[in-house]
C-alpha cells in the first residue's frame, strides 16, 4: 500500500449561530497549492454540529436552507444531558453528512454551474476544521 | 501521483418534475465498457436540483419517496430570487446528497438485495450529467 | 489499475427495531488486523432498511435521533406494496444515506472530538453487512 498525498487539514471560522459558508475557492486555492490535476476531493468535517454538501446560492437561498432545515427538526422534550437545544444541531449534522467526495478536472472542483461546496454550520461562531485528502 | 481511470460523464434524461430513477443498469454497463472488475464507484451529480443516493424500488416506492421528501419541507415564505418555488428543489438536493460511493466487485455494483442506485429529479424533466470515476 | 486492498465485509447484529449504534472501535480494530495506517477507510451498507453517518453519542442522544427521525416523516397514505409501515424507514435510509468516507491517519480514523461512525438501524432487529474498503 502507497500513500499518495499528504493529509491536509483547513480551519473555517464561522460567524453566525447557524449559517451556510462557501468553501469551494478555498478548496480550489488548495488544489493549486499542492498542484493536484485530476482526481477526487475527499472531504470530511470533524464536528457533531456542523455538516459538508454542495449548494445553490443565489442570495437569499443560504438563510433559506437554514430555516428549512430548522423548521424540519421535530419540536420533542429531548434528553442530551449536555445541552437539550443542541439535539438539533447533531441531527441535522448528522442528516446532511459529514463526508463529500467531488471530482477534481483540470486542477479544480468540477461542479455544475451553480453548484457551490458549502460548509453548514449550525452551533456557531466557531472555528471549525476539515480534512481534505486528494487522491489520483 | 498517477491517474488511475479516464474520467466519464453520463447523460440521464428524465421525464417528470419530480421522479426516483434507477440508473444502476446504466453504471453496470459503464463498469463493463471500461473492463473494471474490483474497487469503488465514485458518483457526482452536477446539479443544484437532483440528487443521487441509493433506494428501495418496490413499486409505488418511487412516488412514496417524492411525496415524503415534498411533505418534509417546511411552508416558508422563502427568498430564492430566481424563483421561490425551487427553494424546496435545492434544499433536497443539498440533504439528499450529491456524492455517493459505491463498492464494485466482479465487474458490478454490489448491493444489497433490494438496493438501487437512484437518480433523484427535483425540478424535471430535464437531462442530468453525472460524473462517474472507477477507483481501483 | 491495482487493487490495494482485499474487500472485508463486516456483520453487525442489531437488537432493536431502531437504534443507533456505535461501530468506531470494529472499524478501528479492522484497520489495526490489516495493518493499515493513513488513507480512507470506505463505508457502504448494503440494506434499504439502514443508514450510516457520523453522530454525537451522548448518552440518551441516540434514542433523541431516533425520535426526530420518526417525527420527520409526513403520514400519509403509502403505496408500498410489501408493507406500506416499511415506506418511512426507506425514506430515511435513502435520506441519511449509505455510503460514508473517513479519513484514517495513524492506523485509527480521524474524527472529531466528540464524533462516532454510527450505524442507523430503521426496521430491526437483524443482522447487518457493511463493505468496508481501506484505500490509500
Amino acid at each position: 500500500m502507497q500513500y499518495n498525498v499528504p493529509s491536509m487539514r483547513i480551519k473555517i471560522p464561522t460567524t453566525k449561530h447557524r449559517e451556510v459558508l462557501d468553501i469551494t475557492e478555498r478548496l480550489n486555492d488548495l488544489a493549486r497549492a499542492q498542484n493536484f490535476c485530476e482526481g477526487l476531493c475527499h472531504l470530511f468535517i470533524l464536528h457533531t454540529t456542523a455538516a459538508v454538501t454542495t449548494a445553490d446560492l443565489d442570495p437569499g437561498t443560504d438563510l433559506d436552507m437554514i430555516d428549512a432545515f430548522t423548521g424540519m427538526i421535530p419540536h420533542r422534550r429531548y434528553r442530551h444531558p449536555h445541552n437539550p437545544a443542541h439535539v438539533g444541531d447533531h441531527i441535522l449534522s448528522s442528516l446532511i453528512g459529514t463526508s463529500l467526495t467531488v471530482p477534481i478536472v483540470n486542477g479544480r472542483l468540477l461542479l455544475g454551474a451553480w453548484q457551490r461546496v458549502v460548509l453548514i454550520e449550525l452551533a456557531g461562531p466557531r472555528e471549525r476544521e476539515m480534512e481534505v485528502r486528494f487522491a489520483s
